[in-house]
């Protein structure tokens, strides 16, 4: 730091702000920073967060300083736990002098799979997000995100049809407000509910495995929200959720999608 | 309509369900259409719609019948207004039977506009979306959404510098309940707050005045949401607001960003 | 035109350059406009292309004027047809007083088609892509692109498994030279090679037709670019082509990919 | 592996073709992988490959292994090295019994920068690109992909306004056939000729360097590609190169872009 040339420049975001209007949000967004997530058991994955970091502003003031949120990611720890991005939140608050804080970081995440007959393993991406909302001292919420890969097989096709069924690649997700729950349990939870869960790597018997197991398991993507709105509604460390399925249909150019919440409403953030 | 087969296939959608839960949104979704929007002047606009339908499903019933959303679609007259988007959400609940639906409709938006020396005129695209919320008869509220491409030019570097201020492209959005407002005064709106706005075609006296225009104007993001909301605020056509400005630095490889809603607290849908 | 101020902004564009190295191709890009196809039945279709409109630059000419980019555009006629993108590149070449252009612009198009059974008629999108080049006076090549939805089912898990087999949407890429030929043509010859092909809007019978059709015509991506390849060598429109089928497999969160070309080897341009 | 079943389940893809045509590339595409890229330090990156794995397929053979594409992925070495690509494109020639294979690895990659006042560190974000095409036993080519953020400032508007020029985010491409040259020595050379470099982090003596070091720099995007044409034919470890800016025109909502490469002709693959 060039200490002596600050004390000659001016400081245009502390500035008064004559328009008094607060701000819910205001930060940095897109910013992409290599990570290591520690996994359920305890391994690292390399990956990469999108990071959207955010605070309150009052009336009266004329901007935030956008560096400080910078210098924050600067000083993560190599590897993170999801516990660690509720720290960064109170850590981004207090840095940054606010009473609301916001931080949300997107990032590919890999599970290990054992196919189901071979038992050949291999990691499967997904999607996962985790929204750290913070006001005041005390109160903190965190929400977990996951978009899941899976097979879904249609029942009215399987009905009607001598034989087949169409049946495509769907992508199902889960927003939950939870404490120490794990990204493995989440996933795993909602692939049971699939027609089938997908796999990095099959070998034939897998293939014919997943192929007969999707066929005996038909479910439209109602029978797919509900389905995962149970087993998420019977966890006992889940709290609200919101689920989506969308069935890329192999049969049209568009998807069929159904969104099922507990109340109250959805709401993109928290 | 191949009638007669259609009494021996069986209607696996219809069946009652037994898990009793309601679905909130289920229908069809990435379903783009050609369409030609009238603008203000009453002229067609050549685009297309990228359309998600969505109807609420009743506990007991296994499936609503994702054709029926299409076929609306294929009913849709050949130019459209605004308002025949709230009236294609109440069709479709209609056709559905359905007590709730949502129509969110999605396409870029071409606006002529004139350079504001040499007075040469172009397109701007601008990508717009309108949401339809429908419940119950009477009920219905409609959403207007709208991005605005717009030059920022960052205050703090114009102060600290002898020369020069970066400057860079930004992504203004709107999200508004509005009854009968256009989009050509919505996006007129907001431009006024930019430091500049942005045109299709400029020639060299065009580029002088932006140039000039946005150096004499400078705003962080943080003006930009506040100056906007107060312009919004002071419209008679314009209830409840949600404003964002996304200002892709020309320093960074990351965005500013800041968010602004009237109370009460925003929601991606309605 | 504010024509007396022109004569006093210098023209920084038409400065010598002393670097001395020619670029092949200098302009615009990223520019969305409204317009209307014509298509094989003479009826409009309304899209938005995705211009890219680029000149080649001598060595000794510091730069292009990107604005006569933008007023050729604004001079196209309300209507195209696929002919009238040669006219424009010709015109930007004229225009920009260049020795070779191309022209790049892609839009969504959109056919009607006819439900296998029931008849139902419905639009289904495509994206196409009009790539021409041109190069001194009188040589001109014009390469079409076009992307096609469609099913496509495993012949392996068809053949190991005793019911079912697992299918998936597919994206079928064909880029041809040629003069004179339809979309609508191109877009059935790739089709007819599919498992099957898809349609916006199915009836019942529809769905029970489509899902037999693509179990009894299983196909591997090596199947559906060798089937493609093979229609389009056949055709006495087409000359040399290229051809890609990617399976968006319903049992991987991967695709499995083929790529096909007539000798020489492939340029994404010409 | 669940050897014994191997033997009853048939291997169609090893069926005799009676087709004969060879298709150029067959595989897997779109599969995302963590990995930990080595940098010039010496220190892992965190990362994710998203690969594409082809072979060329004799004409007489009816499809390919596709899961042993995967097994490939998941024998990778934890800390991978850009030769390592290499390796992995000969071992999956042989694996796959294919006389020609090609790799293609995206990936994001960040570099340690220092800000050019302050010399606070601060990571940025690059994306990376390596393809490895090889043929036969002897012989393979190495094309590395590196996408740099930058600002460029306009010369023209800098020239016909009294104050100010508009300047934007761009993006610079290169990609090149080199052994042994670094991502960091890379992004170095062409950042050297960007109007500035830019920064994940600045504090204000940073940004009213780079504020000032832009406008006393402009660049058009033909300066832009010419001068990274001259550093990378005058570069030891560099033979073919291609190059293309693209500025986000802060002015308008579409690029300015530039493309030049050494002859011969350019192709997207290699």
């Amino acid at each position: 730091m060039n200490a002596p040339e600050r004390f000659f420049l001016p400081d245009t975001q502390s500035e008064t702000d004559p328009r008094n209007l607060p701000i819910q949000r205001v930060g940095v967004k897109g910013l992409r920073y290599p990570m290591r997530v520690v996994n359920a058991a305890g391994d690292d994955i390399a990956t990469i967060g999108t990071f959207s970091m955010t605070v309150g502003l009052p009336g009266d003031q004329k901007g935030t300083h956008m560096s400080r949120f910078v210098e924050l990611l600067e000083a993560l720890p190599p590897r993170l736990r999801l516990e660690d991005f509720a720290a960064l939140e109170a850590a981004m608050r207090k840095r940054l002098g606010a009473d609301s804080g916001r931080l949300d970081v997107a990032f590919p995440y890999f599970i290990r799979k054992s196919a189901p007959v071979s038992g050949v393993a291999s990691l499967l991406d997904y999607d996962a997000r985790v929204i750290v909302e913070g006001k005041h001292e005390h109160s903190q919420r965190t929400q977990l995100h996951l978009t899941i890969a899976a097979t879904s097989l249609c029942p009215c096709s399987k009905n009607i049809s001598e034989y087949g069924a169409h049946n495509q690649r769907s992508h199902l997700t889960v927003r939950v407000e939870t404490a120490g729950l794990q990204l493995e349990a989440l996933a795993a939870l909602v692939e049971a509910q699939a027609s089938c869960e997908v796999f990095g790597l099959l070998k034939r018997p897998d293939e014919k495995y997943v192929t007969e197991r999707a066929y005996d398991n038909p479910k439209f993507v109602e029978d797919l929200v509900r389905d995962i709105a149970l087993a998420l509604a019977a966890h006992p460390q889940i709290g609200h959720y919101h689920v989506t399925a969308e069935n890329f249909e192999s049969i049209h150019n568009h998807s069929a999608f159904a969104e099922l919440w507990s109340e109250p409403a959805p709401n993109e953030g928290i």
